[in-house]
């Protein structure tokens, strides 16, 4: 098992968690590329949005919930923040377990693309 | 009744609609950043991801099926897209009915922020 998501949500690697329950997992990520970036994954190892169906995505509508509250905990729920989710090369995706990046703290740019 | 998203759905303001159901509707975003660029809304009016509940965020996971869906349908799915969702003014979101942005087609930028 070679996946670090994997082993962030084992606590083979050490994270910076935010928020844990039994479905979900969120931490500092590593190298933010905002005041607040925190990465959000579910226990359970997807590989990508490629690999979703109606019957293992319910977790996500979770993921967008917790982000919310995570945004109002620290305080960035009136300004503001973006939920991504990068599938593949073109999207970016470095870590082949489905993740979601929560990002605030400052004006984000424009450009999504 | 002011929001144009819900004037989308309702056919008072024309979209190019690329998918449809009872809950989710999505559509070319008329200012693409990206060779795909589509908006996908709920039916149901909800302001932003602050107004999130476990209650009303179901058609999230529904949203992610079908944006992966449309992914594959567009051809896109092995290159990669990326699935954005952007709350309150930090955020850069201009439609205060949620939305999320699916786009795909290039190399997206690494930079998320």
């Amino acid at each position: 098992m070679e996946c670090v998501f994997c082993k962030i949500i084992n606590g083979e690697i050490p994270s910076k968690k935010v928020y844990e329950d039994d479905r979900i997992l969120a931490f500092n990520d590593i190298s933010p590329m905002a005041p607040t970036h925190i990465v959000i994954v579910p226990k359970e190892h997807i590989a990508s949005a490629n690999e979703l169906t109606e019957e293992n995505a319910e977790f996500i509508s979770h993921v967008f919930v917790v982000a919310a509250k995570i945004a109002k905990d620290l305080g960035i729920d009136e300004s503001g923040y973006r939920i991504v989710n990068n599938c593949g090369a073109d999207g970016g995706q470095t870590v082949y377990h489905i993740h979601f990046h929560l990002l605030g703290g400052k004006k984000l740019a424009v450009n999504l693309a």
